[in-house]
């Protein structure tokens, strides 16, 4: 076990990704006091897991004498969280977080915080389709990237302690500013959940024998879109709501590239298809041999 | 081991599919002797695996006193295979396959298919983005669902005596039209396989640093695209090919539900969202529950 870099971290929103970062916290004692703040029995849950030191409902207690807190609740939550803790944070601490999107959210930070207090969000790029303190695991993080978007003129030591966080907690590291980091997610993660979303939903609308065999027989790829599609509604709702414009840019591009699929298919063009699907084999490729298939 | 079924099967394409089949055969001692028929070193390579008693890549000598004979190759190729191999199945002899798409596969085979030979098509639904022989395992049908589209007037001992096999493979049994199974797979195998190679398309056709960029951070959701979109290129392009009605009937439901997913996040409608996303997270639950997750 390494030096703790923080005396009290808080993390608020003890779901996924907050417990998860609360076990390796923990584990690697990067930390000496981990609170976890939340709303209704999950403080009480996070507890009896033993997966931090202190919960509490109350957010503004929960930050109190932290030297990083991190909000990892849904980033819709983002706003009225730092309206409730603002108060509460002391000075020199670091207000990080792990949202999915980054310019939005940053936009949301920045008002509430108190001069003397430093922003550093992040974005660890893994996760799994559960939810809640239960699902958590500290190797979650292990072997991943994750993003830091700092605001220019950031103390570049504030930036280091985060940044050693994750790489304790088993992650590569990555700076780039919020917009890049909206526009890589976009095509990466929310398009993806876009479309699962979408073809599972197409399903459920079907008459209902069709749509009960489409469950019977989902090994045929359809399960692996219902493990996407199965991931937190409200977390979700969030991301698109707040990364719009990429989320709509890509999708334009998506589409028209489906476009011409279909009048390839329609068309009977055999070749046409065979060498999209050569070169979507390379990116397949590609991903193994970069570590993270 | 229970009592063979065959004396002597032939699978006619040694890949993924057709290799885990033979493998699965000789461990429950389905078959006496199992003979391999396809192209150029594969032949070879399948005895060097030790998974069949015999390979050739004379497919007409493959055949030869054989009880079944499994089509096991890209379905394009079935025309093609059945001209080879007509004149050299034994009277009495069933005729089977192992093909995506049915009702074009049946009608490839009827017309080469001599009197007295029976035909029992199937689709074993389960199978992983690799190919070939290597990479077959018996397990593969642990489980999963086999669909059966026996013509009218076939021979109901020879329909059971194909089930039983791949009863005894491990999986479980369902027969229906070639048209509904063309249909229900159209949407739980054929569209999220266009879906996926379509979005890995899009992204393959990105600047070049952002293409890095998509392979880097691929673990927030395109990764499992990529997998999908990792598919045999041959054999996907035969599925769209020949079961293009039901694929682009889907397709437009798709784009349907797609434009209204984009409509409601460009005009910041969250309630609908959460709604859908709610909606599928009870089928991811519903695909647990099924046990084909």
């Amino acid at each position: 076990m390494s030096t703790p870099l923080f005396n009290r971290v808080a993390i608020l929103g003890i779901g996924l990704i907050g417990s998860s970062l609360a076990r390796a916290l923990k584990r690697e004692g990067v930390a000496k006091v981990v609170v976890a703040g939340d709303r209704g029995d999950v403080p009480a849950r996070a507890l009896r897991l033993g997966i931090v030191d202190e919960a509490t409902d109350n957010l503004a207690l929960a930050v109190r004498e932290a030297d990083l807190v991190v909000l990892a609740a849904p980033v819709g939550a983002t706003g009225a969280v730092m309206e409730i803790i603002a108060p509460a944070l002391k000075p020199g601490a670091i207000v990080s977080d792990v949202g999915s999107v980054k310019k939005m959210v940053v936009d949301m930070i920045v008002p509430h915080l108190p001069a003397g207090v430093h922003l550093v969000p992040g974005h660890p790029v893994a996760g799994t389709e559960k939810s809640g303190p239960e699902n958590g695991f500290a190797e979650l993080f292990h072997g991943r990237w994750c993003i830091l978007t700092p605001p220019p003129n950031t103390d570049p030591l504030m930036v280091e302690k985060v940044a050693e966080m994750w790489r304790r907690a088993g992650m590569l590291l990555q700076i780039m500013t919020p917009e890049h980091h909206d526009r890589v997610l976009a095509i990466t993660s929310h398009l993806p959940h876009l479309i699962a979303y979408t073809i599972v939903g197409t399903a459920a609308d079907l008459e209902e024998q069709l749509s009960t065999e489409v469950i019977k027989f989902s090994a045929a790829g359809f399960r692996d879109f219902t493990r996407i599609a199965g991931s937190d509604p409200v977390m979700w709702r969030d991301i698109f709501l707040n990364n719009r414009e990429a989320v709509l840019d890509i999708l334009q591009r998506f589409t028209e590239d489906l476009t011409a699929l279909q009048r390839a298919i329609r068309w009977g063009e055999g070749e046409r298809l065979e060498e999209l699907f050569t070169k979507t084999r390379a990116i397949r490729q590609a991903v193994i041999d970069a570590r993270q298939a």
